[in-house]
């Protein structure tokens, strides 16, 4: 590239706005040594959490006078708020001046404007979410998340291939597996896209190990990529979160029982530290828009500096990678190997 | 009642068969002093398990020559083996020797089966399964759990009526609340047969407080009861066994790194124990089958004996509290009353 790598930040999205994402830029850059990094956003109210109001090296700023809130109707924020600074972000990822971007707002308003703005890759109908999850291999990827609640089988299928291109991009791994969400029981097993999306992965050329389960996200050392449509793996996403937040709940009120257990939880803190950095949300923070022309990555709304600093890192590694360009290259093959076959 | 309480076992199901469910009946009955079981199976592979091959007061035996494999299809076993353990102990429900029956056996030969025998009760399309989950306010309750997997509104609409049922009948709540499980973005928000089972539940006098997402399973403490399609919740319930089984691994893990973790493990043994014993899956084994003329708790296949009498106690609580007559008089009244709505 002739250029630096440059990321667009949409610095007003999320719960907290530019009070989290101008420090996460600031200490994403003190940290990195290559990128550039733009804040899009109303331009008082991003300096206003600089020091001095002066952009340091690297960062620039991009006004943009408008906000899409966290619970606006997509179609609203896309038809109405043409100054957004999540649209502006996007812009600048069109206009070639930055390489990707990273927005904490709304996800249904980010997915539509993307994809009005960037367009979808050939031979994808529908882009997807995707992100990995904390797996006793190390981490699960999971797609849709939710961009897609009705999915055909070759929709599907198409999740499949785009995870299969991004993990394998990120990673450098050559042929990472896939499996697809299903439910246990023999006969009754599945719905019809499911069935008939496992046809078209048994015979493509794709890594595929069959249906899987949802433990089998976190506990099946195999498995790299897990395929279902959005609403499921909504469910599972959220679901999970729960769970983890229940346990650390149930181990706070165990812990502060008495004055015994309060002392023993004294001495099981590096452990307790441990764990916790193990299963941080803010450490798989960053979601991937797939099947775009173009690279964004959706951070979680309420993300505080470290995660959205994460967010920030998956768009790098994306870049890096080139995933849209390898999607587009390799899906197009794919898909067409496995429509003539 | 003229005779005591009487609960049927499919004493040769689960992974462990009668060298689990024989403890299991023997300990239940220890604790107990009203109820009365019968183990159902081959008669010599139970007594093999028997004190000296004897049966105790209050335990009877009903042989019964085949077995249903826990990967065998559904149709196969329902058609095939008409003396299965699962089916004779079904059988006694019909004929009004057992109040319910207990089986760890293959979930959808379970369904198929006592769907058959017993029949689906008045007004009710599908039958369907729901167990309790964990949950900052003790418990929440799921359904469907896996027996259906493509769900039209109304079907989810009688999911919440049968689980208000189960739910007021068990725990004496006269009016628990009822979410509908969705994922949290506006405007995509759920598929069609969400958005109108949203109307119904709306428009029904039962307790429904809208939408909830996957971690409000777990965290929210207004939340009794969930409804959902048989492939979300199944995937849901796998999925939080699978992070809570996750958790357990880092800890292990973590607390086994050196010496020094390993003393505070010894330090914070107590804590850790109440942990457990928190989100034991023991404690919450036992999943009913909902809709049908009779009572049938499937337990977890791999149950152990703890497992098993969980199981058998949850039996006991549904029949003392007349479930499935209650969901008869009720869910026919609040149907008529939504259809004529």
């Amino acid at each position: 590239m002739t250029r630096s790598i440059t990321i667009a930040l949409d610095a007003m999205g999320g719960d907290h706005g530019p009070s989290v994402i101008v420090p996460a830029a600031l200490g994403f850059l003190d940290k990195d040594q290559d990128c550039r990094l733009i804040l899009v956003g109303r331009d008082e109210a991003i300096r206003q959490h600089l020091p001095n109001a002066q952009l340091p090296e690297r960062l620039s700023l991009q006004h943009a006078s408008e906000e899409v809130a966290m619970d606006e109707l997509p179609s609203r924020a896309l038809r109405g708020k043409k100054d957004s600074s999540m649209r502006v972000a996007i812009n600048l990822v069109k206009q070639g001046e930055a390489d990707a971007c990273v927005s904490a707002g709304n996800t249904g308003a980010l997915m539509a404007t993307a994809r009005f703005v960037l367009k979808t890759l050939p031979h994808i109908d529908r882009p997807a979410i995707i992100t990995s999850l904390p797996a006793i291999n190390g981490r699960t990827w999971v797609l849709d998340l939710g961009a897609n609640v009705d999915c055909e089988a070759e929709h599907l299928y198409q999740f499949a291939v785009m995870g299969a291109e991004l993990v394998s991009a990120v990673e450098g791994s050559s042929s990472p597996t896939v499996g697809l969400l299903n439910i246990g029981q023999e006969e009754i097993k599945g719905n019809e896209q499911v069935k008939e999306a496992h046809e078209l992965l048994s015979s493509s050329d794709l890594n595929y190990i069959g249906y899987v389960e949802g433990d089998d996200i976190y506990l099946r050392d195999d498995l790299d990529i897990v395929a279902t449509d959005g609403f499921v793996g909504n469910v599972a996403l959220k679901n999970a979160e729960g769970v983890a937040k229940l346990i650390r709940h149930f181990m706070k009120v165990e812990f502060k029982r008495n004055p015994l257990t309060k002392l023993s939880a004294l001495v099981a803190l590096p452990v307790l530290k441990a764990l916790r950095r193990r299963i941080d949300p803010r450490r798989y923070n960053g979601a991937s828009l797939l099947g775009l022309r173009g690279i964004v990555v959706k951070s979680h709304g309420g993300a505080d500096q470290v995660a959205f600093e994460n967010a920030i890192a998956i768009a790098k590694k994306e870049i890096i990678a080139d995933v849209a360009g390898r999607i587009e290259q390799r899906v197009g093959r794919r898909l067409n190997i496995s429509a003539s076959a």
